[in-house]
């Protein structure tokens, strides 16, 4: 069914834009491109036929799922340093080049860390049978003895905890224990695991046992990256499953708790890997930069679907689909497949690094790194007027569940370094209210995204990449982040959203 | 707050019950027991206090929830033949003497079936780079060789389909695949567990891989038996988790797919264990015995909180509060906790054999191994008039939330043995739908247990137990089953019901 298209003249749309109030409202008279059209109401910024070509493919046509096949079952895992993560590189490359879109590596040595064998156990007592425990060491974890480490464990709920107890944990477990239930709580609590075995082993703990950040469990651990400073001490540190932290928590309660832990993990020497780029050159502005990303790196357990297979497919789909309009945005389209993000953000660092003298021309950045769920608003990190300058945008978007915008500003982990640039953000928030039961875990897998989830999500990044490489203004820069100190041990959530998502 | 306690005399009371009529229908006057007080409304059949003395702590005192962690945290899994088994034995032995409630043990010679090491691994091939397989072996599977068992993989989704492939999976792994999605799901699949390797070998596959039977995952096997004739080949067998098994099933609708398993099970002569059995002697008719059982063993998997720890403390805690009572019911109350239920029903055919001369006068006999879910409704299995002479004994279950009875006759596996002696069956079903999410698991523990849902089952479980050994009269005995031939193959739930629920 065609439907009639309006195409605003860039200058009235321009005017339209820079007003403060909605362009519907602000717009009684729209002027109809063509003279043969009598606009009847605001006319769209946009051409209809465009949004079709975008959104239609998108709904329909199944190729983000696909793909997605293709990354998680085809290659499956892909930490970085692993023979996956370099398979998935040279996958996107070809991928990029069949899609009939420019593509490149450009260069990161990354952090390789191999994970190796690891168990664990409740040694028993005279109270209780031993207990095997399911955990998975976490990311950046030495590893113990060969013959395993066995201490006692002394229970914590909060780095405060940690920090009044002090040498009380000498020679012990420290158990990072806490009540995360629902997915919204995960920045409060990502700190114990990313900062919480380097704090315990500066009081002199001998390992670090953090409660899974999980929203779900059957018996999962859930592994993620630990941060030790380079001059501290390090210690051998792992999640366990909920079912176990309750475990430790109730057989605390009736007396001490001794565990062994076996860890077998090693950090080899950096390793050779890469950012895979690819762009769609703008037709009027080829300068101005409007950059699209995703991780290609997963962990090594499961196989990365959620975290970040989806975000990949959307973008790589999202270029896929504006390469084949019949002509490019005013703008050029840059996608970028960061790795290391997990354990290292070295491809966030090495992009914004080796872009730098291009970052003042970067007018957005997006970074889909929060699962495959479906789209529910869209969100923006820029100076004033940014939410004006895309509500025109949004009504495409409506029939995908988008009416509105987030009350979170856009970001990501891997896009965080191009924050100093001033680069504005926008994203695509998607529900990620189940996100957590699989993060991180063996259970991260092609079976837990919905396909048609999926589909809408890639429709509504892709709308909105051609937005921002279309629209005739640009969002105005925000100020850049006031210069980070040392992370306070007392604000977990902080740094757990720049990484290791 | 006192109740008016209404007492029937038992010639009455049977008159009444005799009627096929509900008794509040058909007893227009009652006459109370004690002259003083004047019947109202049709007079209950039982002492209101005793209701509110065995449902009231039941409800209040958190004692079956305490005795499942002794029985979860303190002991753990207890596989037939396994130290975990004989603890549970002597854990309650001891518990039912601090109970104040005669116990025993009777000998069982269990299977001892050892899991050991397991592993398996989707090969790399041109199409897809290697998997590693979340897998269980199941209980009374052989072990591969110790280098493993190499194969390609050929998919069925029914017996009879195996049947029809016949020959074709000759040196294959055959791979059962099925549709299980809600907890009604188990009965119709549980023969592909069951009987579907043993049916593999006879065509000459190599190994079975089952889809596990499960209602949730998180790349979760689910083990079980497996039945090998003991004149048939015998092939290593493993349940893999679903997400694995829609792994196989998309990697085989692209090729040919080879599987890897490594299994390190051993069988071991059988072991010395046993039922633990304890009674309330009858204070009118001891020789009348009203049975009720759970399983004390469970997968070596988890701690079998679920399965069938639950079970386990609602029918301990039913004799706890009766042995309380100021007088014994009329009839004894015998509990049997019976061994190897999960792996070959040895408890359950010894008890059956060893009391043979008694069973004409077992009235009654309830096993409880469903989970511990809150209960929703009665069950029976009876000649005619069951369901009359159990409904006056309701109400006091109304605030549990048991109103009526189930469609289902009252079973159980342990107490299956009885039926050629025509022992009539009574039951509280209890929510089971999100007992295959565990079922069989390394999740089936503590945390999974609702303690609100185990103390109204445990109260519902004391009252029936109490009423069948008070009512003045006895279910009348069910019709012995037909003896059975050997199990057609194109039936899977029949077996499933006696045997490794
Ligand atoms: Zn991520
Ligand atoms: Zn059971």
């Amino acid at each position: 069914m065609p439907v009639a298209t309006f195409i605003l003249p860039a200058s009235l749309a321009l005017q339209l834009l820079s007003a403060a109030a909605p362009a519907a409202k602000s717009a009684p008279k729209a002027v109809p491109a063509k003279p043969t059209v009598t606009a009847k109401r605001a006319a769209p910024v946009y051409a209809q036929a465009t949004a079709e070509k975008l959104i239609g493919p998108a709904l329909t046509d199944g190729h983000a799922y696909a793909r997605l096949a293709e990354l998680t079952d085809g290659i499956g895992p892909r930490l970085s340093g692993s023979p996956g993560a370099e398979a998935a590189v040279q996958w996107a490359l070809r991928s990029f080049k069949a899609d009939g879109v420019k593509a490149w590596l450009e260069p990161v040595k990354v952090p390789h860390w191999v994970r190796g064998e690891a168990s664990g156990e409740v040694l028993a007592s005279e109270r209780t049978r031993g207990h095997p425990l399911a955990l998975l060491a976490l990311g950046g974890s030495p590893p113990t003895a060969p013959e395993g480490l066995t201490a006692e464990v002394v229970e914590v709920t909060s780095l405060e905890q940690l920090e009044s107890l002090g040498a009380a944990v000498k020679g012990k477990f420290v158990f990072f224990n806490h009540t995360m239930t629902v997915a919204a709580d995960y920045g409060r609590f990502a700190g114990l695991r990313s900062r919480g075995p380097a704090a315990a082993a500066k009081h002199g703990a001998v390992g670090a046992l953090v409660r899974s950040l999980a929203t779900a469990s059957l018996r999962t651990p859930h592994t993620g990256a630990t941060n030790f400073p380079s001059e501290g001490p390090r210690i051998p540190a792992a999640s366990v499953a909920t079912e176990d932290a309750d475990l430790l928590h109730r057989l605390l309660a009736g007396g001490p708790v001794r565990v062994k832990l076996m860890l077998g993990s090693s950090e080899l020497p950096d390793a050779d890997s890469s950012n895979v780029v690819a762009e769609i050159r703008g037709r009027e502005k080829p300068q101005e930069i409007v950059l699209i990303g995703a991780h290609l790196d997963s962990w090594d357990v499961g196989t990365g679907a959620h975290d970040d297979g989806a975000g990949v497919v959307m973008v790589m789909e999202a270029a896929r689909l504006i390469a084949k309009l019949p002509q490019a945005p005013r703008r050029t389209v840059r996608v970028v497949l960061f790795m290391n993000e997990e354990n290292g953000l070295r491809g966030g660092r090495a992009y914004a690094e080796a872009h730098a003298a291009e970052l003042p021309r970067h007018v957005g950045a997006l970074e889909m790194d929060a699962g495959g769920g479906r789209p529910v608003s869209v969100s923006v990190r820029a100076g004033e007027g940014g939410q004006d300058l895309l509500r025109p945008w949004l009504p495409p978007l409506t029939a995908l569940g988008v009416t509105q915008f987030s009350a979170r500003e856009a970001g990501g982990a891997d896009i965080s370094p191009l924050m100093p640039a001033r680069v504005p953000f926008f994203g695509v928030e998607v529900d990620s209210s189940r996100y957590f039961d699989v993060h991180h875990t063996e259970a991260d897998t092609l079976d837990k995204v919905d396909p048609q989830d999926l589909a809408r999500s890639t429709a509504a990044v892709a709308w909105m990449t051609y937005a921002l490489a279309e629209m005739p203004g640009t969002l105005t820069r925000p100020e850049a982040p006031a210069p980070r100190g040392p992370a306070p041990v007392t604000v977990p959530a902080q740094q757990s959203k720049t990484s290791g998502n």
